[in-house]
């Protein structure tokens, strides 16, 4: 293997795949990166058995290969040299098969490399159906979404994104059974088979971290026990979390008893000033009061002291309300919302809230009360 | 006590002296702040024992006093809230002695206070004999000079900064005994008697946070076991450290044999990269090979691979040389220095190396060798 490669562009492909690299991973082998230069150009291959990232440069003016072959480099020492060199241009070179030289004018590295038949035999086959979704829609999902997933690992399957789809319909739900969020887009075209299935919510975040901010589709190759995105030249594989989905449909309350309008950046302020005296042990929990046009949010703890905060609102009625819930849960589900005006709908005060911002038809989330008395 | 105060006024000096708050102080008073409002401003304390800080805002019109009074109030909870508060201006009022109430328009919050006889009695006092030093210089001291103590408690005394104050000289050293940094200022008049006393690093590190840009004269009260800073309207008081510190005149070597210069910022760059495959734990040696016009940084580790970098230098004789040094300690020398040119001087392969800057004749820092064989 022997090939010349702009910094920037190797850099960026590495940056992207050794987000796969665990330094707690058991197996020394993928603490490497895989180098496979073909004369199409370089494929860098990284994994942890859990998600495996794959970067493919094509051959253009950025690259000059002299020699292809395979290689793997530990992968902490050839990101921290690539990204400390100041030159334009880089040299990797393999000798006597399994030296490696990083050079330039200045600088060289000789590093010790893995032949490539020890690294691990991980298939990123495509699906001859594909589910595409526009690249920034995905995005918005995940973070609209994820953080409402469960940390606790005794019910794997609420650790996940449920991603439903019917026709051309894509549904996704998240939820730790104290709070919910519900995402629905239409897909350009129907899907020709339904599809169910959970991607560990922990794996889609890091997915989002090495996503730019395109406007291209990105495409689904759902399997069995895995998922295969494909965005450009990226390629990320996750393993699905196997078992059923709860059926969330049931949860959401209906006929509501009151709705509100309220400025959605301040309803946030003034939740985040009344949660200050709570404690995270506690639940961070705050009452809302509402009557008139205002809204009273309340909390106290008995050793430090209690708090009020009140705000103008608009009610759809004259009903009054009084319930409490978790600060935390609520401005999470807020700070989910781009737009200007919250919507709040009560049904009761032990019954869900649901959370939607006035010009976003997509989002739902729903904020579980917590009892006081 | 009541009072209304500017937001942006209290919150300033609420940051400075919550410096002073440990989350792991044992003795809980030592959580809260002292507020004691005169008819001539507002005084915050907070203190852990180790450090005090003391901020005065004095009376003016971003201040209305309308009763006098003491309280302490608990550090976490009142930082937050004023932080968070949206208004222009907070109101603070003391009710039955020990009830707190912090409100603007639409926010209220009751804290309970605790009686500032509870707070322990410390006094700062400030001394008759004074010695000044311009803010931005002293500033400089610490950041030039703390990175070099120890962080071994096991010799107390060189975690702190030597000041050595004879005539109009102020010499600061810094030592963890494997490198040695040495800052000397001329102030503007000499001192009546000379001192010589260490300061935990830690401390001044902690003064340095809260200390503006501004160009105004700080003034250091020195007493037998304790310190006193002032400036402008904030004093911070730190314990000395008791001990002989060391004799540090006889380790600068003489008769050197020879001085190279260089762009600093590429030969701390080199040594950076140089460094790239060493680890903490082998004290990351890089080993200088200097021979012609051309300095070589090289390093190795059997299991990982080998670097070696060269750049442009200037040398003052024909002399080689080859040493090996921490890559650590010398990169933390190097960027102590705010010039463009790094200045080595060489004594010996076993001999420690002294690092200046072309035009920087206030700061030398000593480099130790590391025999590689």
């Amino acid at each position: 293997m022997k090939l010349k490669i702009k910094k920037d562009v190797l850099l960026e492909s590495l940056n992207k795949v050794s987000k796969a690299i665990s330094t707690k991973n058991l197996i020394p082998i993928l603490s490497g990166i895989k180098f496979e230069l073909s004369s199409n150009g370089l494929t860098l291959t990284a994994s942890d058995n859990d998600i495996t990232i794959q970067a493919f440069m094509p051959k253009d003016d950025n690259m000059t290969i002299e020699k292809e072959g395979s290689i793997i480099i530990q992968g902490k020492y050839i990101l921290d040299i690539v990204r400390k060199l100041p030159d334009e241009y880089i040299n990797i070179e393999v000798i006597d098969e399994l030296k490696i030289i990083i050079y330039t004018d200045n600088s060289e590295f000789n590093l010790n490399g893995i032949n490539k038949n020890e690294y691990p035999n991980i298939t990123l086959e495509e699906s001859k159906k594909v589910v595409s979704i526009n690249n920034k829609v995905f995005r918005n999902i995940i973070n609209q979404t994820s953080f409402a997933t469960s940390s606790d690992e005794s019910r794997p399957v609420l650790t996940g994104i449920n991603f439903k789809i019917v026709g051309d319909v894509l549904e996704c739900n998240a939820t730790d059974s104290y709070r919910l969020a519900k995402k629905v887009i239409k897909l350009n075209k129907p899907v020709e088979e339904n599809y169910n299935f959970v991607v560990p919510s922990k794996n889609l975040i890091e997915f989002n971290k090495i996503l730019d901010d395109g406007d291209e589709n990105l495409e689904l190759h759902i399997f069995n026990n895995k998922i295969l995105f494909k965005y450009n030249n990226l390629l990320f594989q996750s393993r699905l979390i196997n078992g059923n989905y709860p059926n969330t449909d049931n949860l959401w309350p209906t006929d509501s008893i009151l709705t509100i309008n309220a400025n959605l950046e301040e309803l946030y302020n003034v939740i985040d000033r009344a949660s200050i005296l709570t404690s995270d042990k506690e639940k961070n929990v705050v009452t809302f009061e509402i009557a008139k046009d205002t809204l009273l949010v309340k909390s106290s703890s008995v050793e430090v002291g209690r708090v009020e905060e009140k705000m103008k609102i608009e009610k759809d009625n004259d009903e009054e309300m009084k319930i409490s819930f978790s600060a935390k849960y609520m401005m999470e589900a807020l700070r989910s919302f781009t737009g200007s005006t919250a919507i709040l709908i009560f049904f009761g005060e032990i019954k869900p809230i649901i959370v939607r911002e006035k010009d976003d038809d997509t989002l739902s989330q729903l904020v579980l009360p917590i009892r006081t008395y």
